[in-house]
């Protein structure tokens, strides 16, 4: 059983328009629901992917309950939500039939009470009892301190289990300094946690802040993994035309789910790499095509070495 | 007891965004959500002049169980909504700060299946023997046939029930052909069902086509009346800074009220001039402001003439 946590889960909903006007009224053509949330995306390529998955974090209102009644729909999931009085938050993406661009409308969430947070730690520990692995992913709601995800991952290391943190920011800064097994930035969030724009000099600064692998997201380019066992570069075999929406969260559900199967690294690459692929390539935004993952996995290209000190042992 | 029909019932959201700009990602920093679509409008303000309402119309998923738990906090206003498969639908107000223009994105709402249609009329038959007056009120949702409101409007003449209609478009035309006791179109549906820019032509026209009394709204010029009894031109007392948008609907609920009253028409017409006007110049939009609507209701202006043939019995 792996454990995806989402805090500020929401209800991703996509627009269609015919052409997006400011300040004039659309009749919108298309309305598409599904449940979001970084967590949830992994949660949902893992199950994909045949693991045993729960999903913990919050859920309130009218739009809780819909995430969660299409969450039931989900094999291979078990939701472990945490009911809060506020309203979970919706997204909303305008996309524009003229041009393919989108427009992005995000709600900040529902503000957490500290006796809700309380509730959610007392959970959260609760479920670390039975798992093999957690990911802490994506912002903060309102309410929720910003030392979140720090708390968190000192918990999860307390019960022995490894846990993978992908967020931004402060509660990014705060949560390597709590000795994550994996981190999973961005470009943009690595170079501002760092200072550094040069992504393989921001992995070794983040690895010495605490974080004990960090698994860079390179957009087209790839992922750049710096581990205690190694460092490797994994790139797609072409550049790929579709929706980069939801590709980092396929790229940490192949991360987690090879960390659980004990792969080498640059299995667990080439598998977070041909989920990226195949989540770009997939006709719904969000989702991937496993026909494309199937053709991809084997054409992704590793190459790196293992670290002089670990040759002989390549598990740490 | 007065019913208004809201057959493409809403949750209405407005989110507070710094400025929009298209293909960009925005952080909402406000979210407000009010019950919607054009008969549940009318009923707030009938339920707020002290008037029992019950509202009917469809109601389905999780925006419809929004819709209905915000209607149970209205007091003197029962929920009648007949439940739908679908689910309601959502429109989005985007209020820019910067300009304090509103970018608009309305959903087309749920088909409703031939069974449900059947259900609604029956429960509105029913609903019709307790109510001294009914509004029918917005655009139809998607598979109820567009000559439903005539169909609604015979049904309510056979009961003795006095109907007002608010729609725009096909339906209005159908509407008008079966003969409502007051249609209240703006000056484009107006303009639209009898192809005349001339609101007085067009109301006489309209008359022709069926309708026994045409109540145009011309926005800050205020009312035109073209009744059995007379007619007569209502203007605020002076042009209004603010959001006109439910305007029109504190106007039907103003000429739903005087009518179950028996007020004369210059008196229906003083109140649903100020009701719009206090809806204008209220902070929150679709709300009306009673203070506002005492100051403007004795400042009216109601210019006409009675017909020659009702003079010695204004009352029809």
């Amino acid at each position: 059983m792996i454990l995806t946590v989402t805090l500020n889960t929401a209800l991703d909903i996509t627009y269609r328009v015919p052409a997006l006007k400011p300040h004039a009224s659309h009749r919108v053509t298309e309305v598409t629901e599904r449940p979001g949330g970084k967590g949830l995306n992994v949660a949902r390529v893992l199950a994909a992917l045949g693991h045993e998955v729960t999903v913990t974090g919050f859920t309130g209102g009218a739009t809780g309950r819909a995430v969660q009644e299409q969450l039931t729909a989900v094999p291979r999931l078990v939701d472990a939500l945490v009911p809060v009085t506020g309203a979970s938050r919706r997204t909303i993406a305008v996309a524009d039939e003229r041009t393919g661009d989108t427009t992005q409308l995000n709600e900040p969430g529902p503000t957490i009470g500290p006796a809700e947070w309380t509730a959610f730690q007392e959970a959260y520990e609760d479920l670390l009892a039975s798992v093999s692995a957690v990911a802490l992913c994506g912002s903060l709601p309102p309410g929720v301190p910003v030392g979140a995800y720090a708390g968190l991952i000192r918990t999860a290391r307390s019960a022995g289990v490894p846990v993978l943190l992908d967020t931004s920011g402060e509660p990014l800064r705060r949560g390597v300094a709590a000795r994550p097994d994996i981190v999973k930035p961005n470009a943009d969030e690595l170079a501002e946690l760092t200072g550094s724009h040069e992504p393989l000099r921001g992995a070794q600064d983040a690895r010495r802040r605490g974080a004990h692998a960090v698994v860079a997201s390179l957009g087209a380019n790839g992922l750049l993994a710096v581990t205690p066992e190694g460092r490797w570069h994994a790139t797609p075999p072409a550049h790929l035309h579709g929706n980069p929406t939801g590709a980092g969260d396929s790229a940490v559900a192949g991360l987690l789910s090879g960390l659980v199967e004990n792969l080498p690294w640059p299995d667990r690459l080439s598998r977070a790499v041909a989920l990226s692929a195949a989540t770009v390539l997939a006709p719904v935004a969000g989702e991937f095509d496993p026909a494309a993952y199937e053709d991809v996995v084997g054409r992704v290209a590793v190459n790196g070495r293992v670290s002089a000190a670990q040759g002989a042992s390549p598990s740490s």
